[in-house]
C-alpha cells in the first residue's frame, strides 16, 4: 500500500461529467490498495468568470478580497468531487485550504506555503477515506484566505506530498509526459520515462509548459517523486526524481534529456560604448528598473577602448527596451543601437553534461554542418543555450535530436 | 454614532449593478456617522445553480459536502461587496462564517448558532471599516463548514446584532415594511411603524412572508431592535421591538396590529365517534405519524355518548389525511367522515387583546352582520383565529380592517 497524492487541473474537472471521470480514476487507485489524497483546481472557466465580475467593479480589486472571491472556485470542485466519489461508493471528505490547514505568508494573490499541518488529513486517511483538498489556496497566520498564484495547485499537491511523506505525487495534465522536444517540431520526439529535477527545472524555465517551476523546486527540495501523466489516456507518464534515484534503480541516464526552445526572444545590441568600470550597470540598470527581464548577456571588448553589449529580452519588451537603450546610448556616447526580434533560443539539457565533455562541440558541429549561424552562447552545468535565427529553428531541433539519438 | 447591522438578500445582490447599489446604501449609513456590519446572501440564482450541479451527481448529496458547496455563494458576494465599497472609497473587509467565527452545532444543512466570537469584527470596526459578513453559514466545533437552513441570513444578521450589542438590525427586503393586512386584498392596508416581537411572530406564522420566524424569535430572545425596510425605495420601514419599547417611547399601541390570513387550509371532520378516554390520540396520532401537521382542533361532545372532531391541515395534505381518517373511522365505529378544502383561516393579532376585552365579540359581530358563518374559532393571548368559507375572505378582511380602524 502506497500513499499517493493526485492532482487534477481545471480542464480535468471542467464539467460534472469530467469530475465523475476523475472520481473513477481516483477510485481505481483506491481499488489497487492505495491511500489517495486528491488536489483539484477550479472548474475551467470559473476563475475567468469570477475575475470578470470583480473587474466590473474595479480594475485592480483589493488582493485580499480577490483571494476570498477566487478560492470559491476550488471549494466548489472539492465538494462536487467528494460527492462523485461517494456516489460510486468510495468514501471521501473535502478540505479547503484553511481546513487542512495550509499555512501561508501574508502575500495575498501570490502567497508562499510556510507550513502544512498534516494531522487532519492523516486522521481521515486512517478512516479509509479519500481526502479531496482545494488546490491554490491557503490561510495566513491572521486567518485570512490566501492564494498561491499561478500554478498554485501543482505546488499544493507537491507540498502536501512532502508534508504527508507520500510515496508519489502524480500531476495529471493534458499531455502524457515530458518529451525530448516539442513533437510539433520533431515528430520523432520521445516521451521520457524518467528525468531529474534539475533537468525538469531547466526545461520548464525554457518554456516546456508541463509543470510549474515552483512545484518542481518544491519537489526537489523535499525529494518528492513527481510523476506527470495524462488524465485522458493511460500510461506511466514521466517520473521526475533526484539523480540518486537513477543510480538506485540502475537506470541508464542518457547524456541529453531534451531539447527546449523559446520563440519569445528578442536581441538588443549597443555598439561602441566607451569602456569604463560600471558601464554594464549603466546600460542594463535602466532596463531592469523598467521591470524588463534580461535573459542572456554578452560583452565583447573592442580594440579601440570601446565595448559592445548584446542581450536578450521577451519580444513584447523589445520596443520599450529599445527606447531606454537609445537614451542610454546618447548619454554614454555609444556608436550604434540595434535590435532583432527574428531570433530564437534553443537549449540542450542533460545532467550527463556534468561528467561528459564534448557535448557542446558536437552541438556546434551539427549546427555548422547545417549552415546555422550561432549568434550567442550561454551555458550552465547541465544546459547549453544558443541564440539562432528564427528560420533555422525546425532544422536545428531535428538535426540535434537525431545527432544525439534522442529518438532511440 | 450607532452600530447598525444591515442585511441584504439574494435579489438585492443579484448582479454587479445591484451590489454597487447596496454599497451606495451602506456608504450613506457610514456617512451619517454610523458603524455598519453588512450581512449578505448569495447572488440570486447562484444557490440553484450549485444545487443543480450537485444533483447531476447525486439525488441526495452528502450534507457536509453540500454545505461546502453552497457556502461559496455568499463568499462570492462578500468579496464583491467589499470591492464595491472600496471602489467608492469606503474602507471594508469581508468575513466568511468561519472567519468571524460563527460557531454552530454539527447539524449540516440546518445548523443552529451556538456562539459568535465578536472580537474580530469589533477590531475591524475600530479601524473604521465596514465589515461584510457572509450570511447563512457557520463553522462547527470540528472545523466543518455548516449552513443555517432556510432564511439563515436573517438569523445571521440578528445573531450578529445580539453578539455585537448593536443598536439596530435592519433587514432589507422587497417590501417596505409590515402591513396591517395584505394590500392585495385590502387596498387601504397601512404600513405599521412599529410592532412587537410577539405580534410579528404570530403574523409570520400565519403566512406574512416578510421575515423568517426564527430570526424574530432570536431578536425577541436577545431584545434586538429589528427593522424591516425596502432596498428599493426610501422609508423608515417597520420597527419590531419589545412591548416595553412602546412604553419607553410613549407610543400609542393600537389594540389590533394586523389581520393575517391563510388560504392553504383544509378541514376534516369525523362525526359520531364513541367517546372513550384516549379517543383524541387514536384519531390524531396516525395523522401526525404520517408527518402531517395539524393546526386547529375542535372537539364537540354529543348527547348520545359519541363525540365529533374537527381539525385543519394544509390543503396539500388533505387527501392523505382523509385516507387515514377513514381507516380510523372504521376501526372506531364512527358514523361519518367529511372534508372541505374551500375554507380559509383569518386571524386578528394584537398585544392590546391582553388588556382589552370585547375584541372577540366585536369581531364576531362584524362577521355576523355580513352573513359570514364562523366554522371554527381558536385563540391565543394575542390572537383570535376563525375558519370561514373561502368565498368570504375578501369581504371579511375589508370589513374587519374598517371596523378596527386599521386604516387610520
Amino acid at each position: 500500500m502506497a500513499l499517493i497524492v493526485q492532482k487534477f487541473g481545471g480542464t480535468s474537472v471542467g464539467s460534472v461529467e469530467r469530475i465523475q471521470n476523475v472520481a473513477r480514476q481516483v477510485a481505481e487507485t483506491v481499488e489497487q490498495g492505495h491511500q489517495v489524497v486528491v488536489v483539484v483546481s477550479a472548474m475551467s472557466g470559473e476563475t475567468n468568470r469570477l475575475t470578470a465580475l470583480a473587474q466590473e467593479i474595479q480594475e485592480r480589486p483589493n488582493k485580499r478580497e480577490m483571494d476570498v472571491l477566487l478560492t470559491t472556485g476550488e471549494q466548489v470542485t472539492i465538494a462536487l468531487l467528494s460527492m462523485a466519489l461517494q456516489a460510486r461508493g468510495t468514501d471521501a471528505i473535502s478540505f479547503t485550504g484553511w481546513q487542512v490547514p495550509i499555512q501561508t505568508d501574508m502575500v495575498h494573490s501570490k502567497a508562499r506555503i510556510e507550513h502544512i499541518e498534516a494531522e487532519n488529513i492523516k486522521d481521515e486517511l486512517a478512516k479509509d477515506k479519500v481526502v479531496v483538498v482545494a488546490g491554490f489556496q491557503g490561510v495566513t497566520m491572521q486567518g485570512g484566505i490566501s492564494t498561491l498564484g499561478r500554478g498554485g495547485s501543482d505546488t499544493t499537491a507537491v507540498a502536501l506530498a512532502a508534508a504527508l511523506n507520500a510515496d508519489e505525487c502524480q500531476i495529471y495534465t493534458d499531455v502524457d509526459g515530458v518529451y525530448t522536444t516539442d513533437p510539433r517540431v520533431e515528430p520523432k520526439a520521445k516521451r521520457l520515462d524518467q528525468i531529474t529535477y534539475d533537468e525538469m527545472l531547466e526545461l520548464a524555465s525554457l518554456g516546456a509548459k508541463v509543470l510549474q517551476i515552483r512545484s518542481v523546486e518544491f519537489a526537489s527540495k523535499y525529494n518528492v517523486p513527481l510523476r506527470v501523466l495524462s488524465s485522458l489516456q493511460p500510461g506511466g507518464g514521466t517520473l521526475i526524481t533526484s539523480e540518486d534515484n537513477f543510480k538506485e534503480t540502475n537506470m541508464e541516464k542518457p547524456l541529453i534529456s531534451g531539447i527546449a526552445f523559446s520563440r519569445d526572444e528578442a536581441k538588443l545590441m549597443i555598439l561602441g560604448v566607451p569602456d569604463k568600470p560600471g558601464v554594464a550597470y549603466q546600460i542594463l540598470g535602466p532596463i531592469s528598473d523598467a521591470n524588463i527581464e534580461i535573459d542572456m548577456i554578452i560583452q565583447n571588448q573592442g580594440v579601440d577602448g570601446t565595448t559592445d553589449f548584446t542581450f536578450t529580452v521577451s519580444r513584447g519588451d523589445m520596443a520599450a527596451a529599445l527606447d531606454i537603450l537609445k537614451s542610454t546610448a546618447n548619454k554614454l556616447g555609444a556608436r550604434e543601437v540595434l535590435s532583432d526580434d527574428t531570433i530564437v533560443k534553443l537549449s540542450m539539457v542533460g545532467v550527463g553534461m556534468k561528467s561528459h565533455s564534448g557535448i557542446a562541440s558536437t552541438m556546434f558541429k551539427v549546427l555548422a554542418e547545417n549552415d546555422i549561424n550561432i549568434q550567442m552562447i550561454g551555458t550552465t552545468e547541465i544546459k547549453i543555450s544558443v541564440v539562432i535565427g528564427e528560420s533555422h529553428l525546425e532544422l536545428a531541433v531535428q538535426e540535434l535530436h537525431e545527432a544525439f539519438e534522442l529518438d532511440k
